[in-house]
């Protein structure tokens, strides 16, 4: 069994990262203490930026993640800040952003990036899901944006998935997806 | 003469700093290295962790400058992010957002934190402009959300004010003049 630690308040995430890495041998510990993120124009950036200031403060291989919404129409808005963005406009304020907008431009995509930090050496880990904004909230699950994005082949918001659909399917599932073959195979990231 | 650092990309900043220091006998010089800017819920912060950065490659005193706009009804978005949402929403994005809102729920402020790093010791001087999101963009002068901004007391946007008049009752000419009082008279800031 191989320790690694995960930097995140969020107990969600933390379900994901074990039900994900728990299979491989890896016992996920949780870190509360968090990192400073930087305003930039990508998440690689605060991830990378979180790493030095965590690397300063943990002696042992661990990981982190950041997440954001990119509404096309929007230029890219909120990306990097969404959570700040979910709690001062919401959901509602997305919308309104978009009213107006046609179904051909509400094109948006979810991004996560995983950090792993392993002794010393730092690798990135992206995943993407590409899908729209839809026209109102749909469904009681997720949090976040997840009631207006709508993922490209399916109907439903990711508010209108259970967990594992969503998990399946969403970016973050898709950044842990890449890291699992990374320990597996010993991958690169970037 | 002294001679204080200016760390901003900004000349038009980097003026009114000359306009306001130079009589008390400063010697304004810019640096342009930048520092990098947190995420996180007031200027203070953001302020207080780019002079650590500076500090650690400036060995002179200098100040930096960071101001943002905050709306009431959006919970004080676009606040510490104000640049990048100018950038992505605009001012248009702003309007939209605050469509439908009556008179009465408009107040905004714009505000302005200084940040004096001099010998190892930090002061900060914040000045703070109230005021109201007009209905429409209004005038060809300032920049950022100027055009949607309209001071108490006035019926004009900042963009609609000549330069001098815009720096004697705006956020940064306050926070400015708070700063010169310091330098006269020795007077603490926070």
């Amino acid at each position: 069994m191989r320790t690694i630690v995960f930097v995140t308040g969020n107990t969600g995430k933390l379900a994901e990262a074990r039900a994900k890495l728990g299979p491989l041998g890896f016992d996920v510990t949780q870190d509360k203490g968090g990192y400073p993120e930087l305003q930039c124009d990508s998440l690689e950036e605060v991830a990378k930026e979180g790493v030095r200031a965590v690397a300063g403060r943990l002696d042992c291989d661990f990981i982190l993640e950041d997440a954001g919404l990119f509404v096309d129409a929007l230029h890219g808005f909120p990306g990097v800040y969404s959570a700040y963005v979910n709690k001062t406009l919401g959901c509602e304020g997305l919308l309104k952003l978009m009213d107006g907008t046609p179904e051909n431009g509400r094109a948006a995509r979810f991004e996560a990036v995983i950090a792993y930090y392993e002794k010393g050496t730092l690798k990135l880990f992206k995943g993407v899901c590409h899908g729209r904004i839809s026209d109102s909230m749909r469904g009681g699950g997720g949090f976040g944006f997840d009631p207006v994005f709508v993922p490209t082949g399916d109907d439903r918001s990711f508010a209108e998935m259970c967990k594992n659909e969503k998990n399946a399917a969403s970016h973050r599932g898709r950044a842990f997806d890449q890291f699992v073959e990374y320990l597996k195979n010993g991958q690169s990231g970037h």
